[in-house]
């Protein structure tokens, strides 16, 4: 075990971008922490915060880790609000609260005015054309 | 205006709360912020983490004062452990989004196994002996 990988943390598909060993649309990453485009978006512009290391809860992450991330979601926060100025943050604790891929994630979800996007029936899955426009306007400015 | 509240700041609630005029179910103040029940949960032991100052959103909030209200978040999610391992966090930026106090505020949503906690009907009020019971299961250990 020392050293590598757990076998939760290998099937991972959080562990798998991570790692670059998975195709994702990144919008930041930093030492400890990578922000990338859910492929299924909720809304528009909809991301994903990660810590690097294979946690399942936010109270498992040291407070400096927890930190990290806290500054990834700002700046991500900043980004999103050149999208639009209204969001919902949120993360998932346990299965049984919607948490379904069990490593540590915030969510973004831009909001445009929609009633209610959780209830919108099945997700799209996000276009190609969609995620190259949103690498630049979610990018460094 | 120096050294006043704002006008808005004087009429919001949770600024009432944080300068200790309108009455709270308190469960966690430090210099910076303050955490309290909710007073109409959407389960039991559903709380919020606010700022003391009133700033509309995370973003207006300096890094400094971002990670005081993490530690308080994350010292609000050990404590909500101690009731079930299963909840949601969650902060509405801008009112098209569900933000109803025009100032920063996380909700700790505890999940019992419901379906869905946010869909089902009027939300009862805090009953004076829940939040005594409350009181005591999330108070400082």
């Amino acid at each position: 075990m020392a050293g590598g990988p757990s076998a939760e943390a290998e099937s991972c598909v959080f562990c798998g971008i991570v790692a670059h060993r998975t195709p994702a649309h990144i919008l930041l990453e930093d030492e400890s922490t990578v922000a990338f485009l859910d492929l299924f978006p909720w809304s528009r512009g909809h991301l994903l915060v990660v810590p690097k290391v294979h946690k399942a809860r936010l109270t498992d992450l040291s407070f400096e880790l927890q930190t990290a991330l806290l500054r990834t979601l700002g700046e991500m926060c900043r980004r999103t609000e050149r999208l639009t100025p209204n969001y919902n943050l949120g993360l998932n604790a346990g299965r049984p609260a919607g948490q379904v891929v069990p490593h540590v994630h915030f969510h973004i979800i831009p909001r445009y005015g929609e009633i209610d996007p959780f209830r919108s029936g099945a997700r799209e899955p996000l276009s190609d054309a969609d995620a190259r426009a949103l690498l630049r306007e979610l990018g460094p400015s």
